[in-house]
């Protein structure tokens, strides 16, 4: 009898119950004709994750658990579910049922349910507490075609690597552990993850999956959800870990099964979907890691990693969104361009619009950069000069403007093409993209209304130097293909300017961009303050200016589409929605 | 020596630890005056509620504890106050500590904190398990002023009641009950709250008081918040019950001190806060419930109290946000008028501007009826006709137009006005105010960056019947004070309309407001689903329509600015950020 262990790295649809389940029927028969002799999905798998507020219907929950347990698949199956509350004024919990053959006791006492997740992460991006009932009970799958399981989800493994922002009461790893120290031999322990992606986010899902098969000295095996839900992306990248070290990574941004045998690492096998719709974005490639190769990747590699999860999150929107086609204003400069470039990889060239839309303020270098992006990329393309429309507003309301702040004419400008973004939009059903970047909306600079609008903001969680770091990505992607590259070298050199004003560059507005995104970085990442920050030796004068400006444009990133997480940490302290800026308590 | 209690019924601006400790020291002056003994603010007076992510700033907790604990008063006072953290890896508490004299013996050893939070709700708008550690230890001050008392802070009285949606494993009224039945004798038990108004809220916290003060046998006091925090309004209405029932309630949307005399409910006082800059938009008035009185309110008076929700919600956010006025745009419709009367309310006439922006579609009428409104109220009022411009960006993008879906042409006109509207904001200072209703936003008809800019939506969470309601709140207002009522009958009785199409009238697209409004109630504030609501007597088939148009607008609705919550329930299930509609499980 073999030991081999299917993960279902699926890319569920949110609330997609039928779906989702067809996608997991799939991949569980891919996996039986790879050898599994069980498989264990991602969590909540069934209804995507996260469900949010779909988990406070109660029906929703009882059909997801039941399209959970009746999945019709050749081997038996560890499926990630909400489960049904278990008393009157009690929460759902987030589990784990067991689909196909029935040869599974579970640990309480029901037919199908085999874990309850202990510990529910309410940080972050995450909200479980809301949501879920926690459990106090080990979670183990017995003679699941003949293998004794630990079962955990998510967060269950991360108490005992010490890497969550609060400590929890319990331990899940710890309390397996000890029932095996009393006699419970289990072959090894699975854990149902959506554990969302961030730059180097693996090489602590590593070290959490290293930690917990060292303490429950059995293999330790973790399948994570792949994919992107509006500004949530989750990378894959599912792995087992051996006791002494060794490791095993599937593929990033790609949909398939990780067939683990838990006795031979050098026997594990990728098995991309064959499904037609199937997410097929990173490299496929299973990396194998010694004992003391920590898996940090490379400066190069990460941003090949960023690349791919800014088109995962785009196109995964559109996808699951029902949206075709996508519009987008080209300036000529390198935000608007690399944004083109996402849109292309993700929705495909005869899918997107460009529109050069000149002011009086605009150079004619500025329109043919627009041009070369369009062309290089193959994009329809027009041009629409809006110093017409601006005249004739700033004539009928002269008064206001002349007497008022000079922002205002500016903002005009920013709106009036938004407005012809729009409209192209609504009139041909595309959606409209906002192509601004972190370092900008992070200084609120951009145009409520104007460059903000659109369904989605695709580098919106990019510093402007990471965008930089894009543009040669998509360029050298372009020259393997043999194609032009399509991000001009004078998009890429010239100073950044908003072009609202005559001769306005970013510079006269905002500190250089590499200094400004070190202070951003630190303030919004690392977590330091002003103080802190100008003893890395930033000009304090500055640090204070760029993180008043900060808090003063919270209020404009409160109405921004979504932007794919990549950074660590997304705007503000945590990720509720905040209040809008109403007191500086630190002055 | 007297049996006095005052509860602090507070204003506060989060994160402003000095304005608010300067608040609560005059109003303890204030409380002492009127022969106080002891004070009690509400929850979480020193930074204000919710501080959300500011509590994940170690050193703002830290500043907040100390002015809590450092507040100079002449009596003793029971501060909300976040708590610093017991240990590494665990989060802060949400508790209470004593200022004031020294002869309070807490129930931790610490020299001042004298409770922390033991239930912590996490639902709906409440998101403390996030922020918080629980406690499980019962909160009593003894000889506070010669006084024993227990000490709760807000939601620690709500399971009890059995009012939270979902149970509790511990209950912290009981629990302080045991202790009078093994012999621990309480005066009084306090609770600290910042409970969050909607229509009839009352009824519920008098029930929960009722309840409390039955079990322990002793009366039990309320403090609770009072003002606007963005799209959260506190009503006040603080209030103590007596065991036999007896209830007084402090005025609602007004900040001063409730002075309870324990031992006689006749001898209650009610003290308005002295300073300057104090809401004071309620009725002045002690509202005395015998032991029979469920304090529901009448149906008229509901309306006056969500007249007054409205205007404390948009008064506050701009003293709040440092907001000098207010630009909107002037339709001669009814939402628009009933905005202006709001915004009037808010920050006075002179600093509001209406302004009327015709299109080609729009009626001698409606001018008239946007010019009364604005005469009436004694407004700055423009009229700016958009139809050169909505013709000349026809003339430019003609094609795009002509072969495209209709409602981009009228969008066009909706967002050329939201420029013309904001251009007026940003020259001149103003914050535009978007006028839509919650009928409206609920079905997607509204402009995004078109009518829905705006940094607030006064009416945002009224149903279209109730702004009706309001309307005849400000003209009847309006007579008591001998000026023109500023609702023209014609906005009042003509059919509600868009004007964005040639004869265009609401009821083309959405049923009639009555019906739509009760099919929303029932969905959105009962939860029902359309086969519920079919059987309440309404259409099927316009069931099924209004309930997919919800669905379908749900990512419109992500963008809007902060709307004052006065339902029971924000739109969709419950308040969390939604994901975009991607997949409707019901079909």
């Amino acid at each position: 009898m073999g030991r081999k262990i299917g993960l279902l790295q699926i890319d569920p649809t949110v609330g997609d119950l039928t779906g989702n389940a067809q996608r997991l029927e799939q991949m569980a028969h891919l996996a039986s004709e790879h050898g599994a002799n069980v498989g264990v999905t991602t969590e909540l798998a069934i209804s995507g994750y996260p469900p949010r507020d779909l988990l406070l219907q109660d029906e929703f929950i009882r059909l997801a658990q039941q399209s959970a347990s009746s999945l019709q698949v050749p081997i038996p199956v560890l499926v990630g579910s909400p489960i049904e509350a278990q008393a009157s004024r009690q929460l759902p919990g987030n589990g784990v049922v067991r689909a196909g053959s029935t040869d599974v006791v579970s640990n309480d006492g029901t037919s199908h349910v085999v874990a309850r997740k202990q510990l529910l992460p309410t940080y972050d991006v995450f909200d479980e507490a809301r949501y879920f009932q926690p459990d106090n009970r080990s979670g183990i799958a017995r003679t699941i075609a003949h293998l004794d399981l630990g079962v955990t989800v998510c967060e269950d493994a991360w108490q005992a690597a010490g890497l969550t922002p609060s400590s929890y009461s319990a331990d899940p790893i710890e309390h397996l552990a000890e029932w095996g120290r009393q006699g419970v031999q289990l072959d090894a322990t699975v854990n149902l993850s959506a554990s969302p992606y961030h730059a180097d986010k693996l090489s602590s899902r590593i070290h959490v999956c290293r930690t917990a098969a060292r303490i429950l000295n059995h293999p330790f095996l973790l399948a994570n959800q792949v994919g992107g839900n509006d500004d949530l992306l989750f990378d894959g990248n599912s792995l087992v870990a051996w006791p002494d070290g060794r490791v095993v990574v599937a593929p990033a941004w790609q949909e398939g099964v990780l067939v683990v045998d838990i006795d031979d690492p050098s026997k594990c096998v990728w098995a991309p979907s064959l499904s037609e719709d199937a997410l097929c974005i990173g490299q496929d490639k299973l990396r194998h890691l010694a004992a003391d190769d920590k898996g940090h990747e490379y400066d190069k590699d990460l941003l090949e990693d960023l690349t791919d999860a800014v088109v995962t999150g785009l196109f995964d929107y559109c996808r699951k969104s029902g949206i075709p086609s996508i519009v987008l204003g080209l300036s000529g400069g390198i935000d608007s361009a690399v944004a083109a470039c996402v849109a292309v990889a993700a929705v495909g060239a005869d899918n997107v619009t460009g529109l050069a839309m000149p002011s009086r303020h605009s150079s004619r270098h500025s329109i043919d950069d627009a041009r070369h992006t369009a062309e290089s990329l193959g994009i329809h393309f027009d041009t629409i000069p809006i110093d017409s429309f601006h005249s004739s507003v700033e004539d009928s309301i002269g008064e206001v403007l002349s007497t008022g702040h000079p922002v205002a004419s500016e903002n005009l400008q920013a709106r009036l093409r938004g407005l012809l973004v729009m409209a192209h939009a609504n009139a041909q059903g595309h959606m409209a993209i906002a192509t601004g970047n972190k370092s900008e909306l992070a200084q609120g600079y951009c145009t409520l209304y104007g460059d903000m609008a659109g369904g989605y903001a695709p580098l919106g969680d990019l510093y402007k130097m990471q965008v930089y770091g894009l543009a040669d990505i998509f360029n050298t992607r372009a020259e393997h293909q043999k194609m032009v590259p399509p991000v001009n070298q004078s998009s890429r050199t010239k100073p950044p300017c908003a072009k609202l004003a005559p001769d306005q560059k970013d510079e006269d507005s905002l500190p250089p961009y590499d200094v400004l995104d070190g202070i951003l970085h630190s303030h919004i990442e690392e977590r330091l303050d002003a103080q802190d920050i100008a003893e890395k030796g930033f000009d304090r004068a500055t640090v204070v200016e760029v993180l008043t400006r900060l808090e003063r444009s919270e209020h404009k990133r409160w109405q921004m589409s979504p932007a794919p997480r990549v950074s660590s940490r997304a705007f503000g302290q945590g990720w509720r929605r905040p209040l809008a800026s109403r007191h500086d308590w630190r002055h």
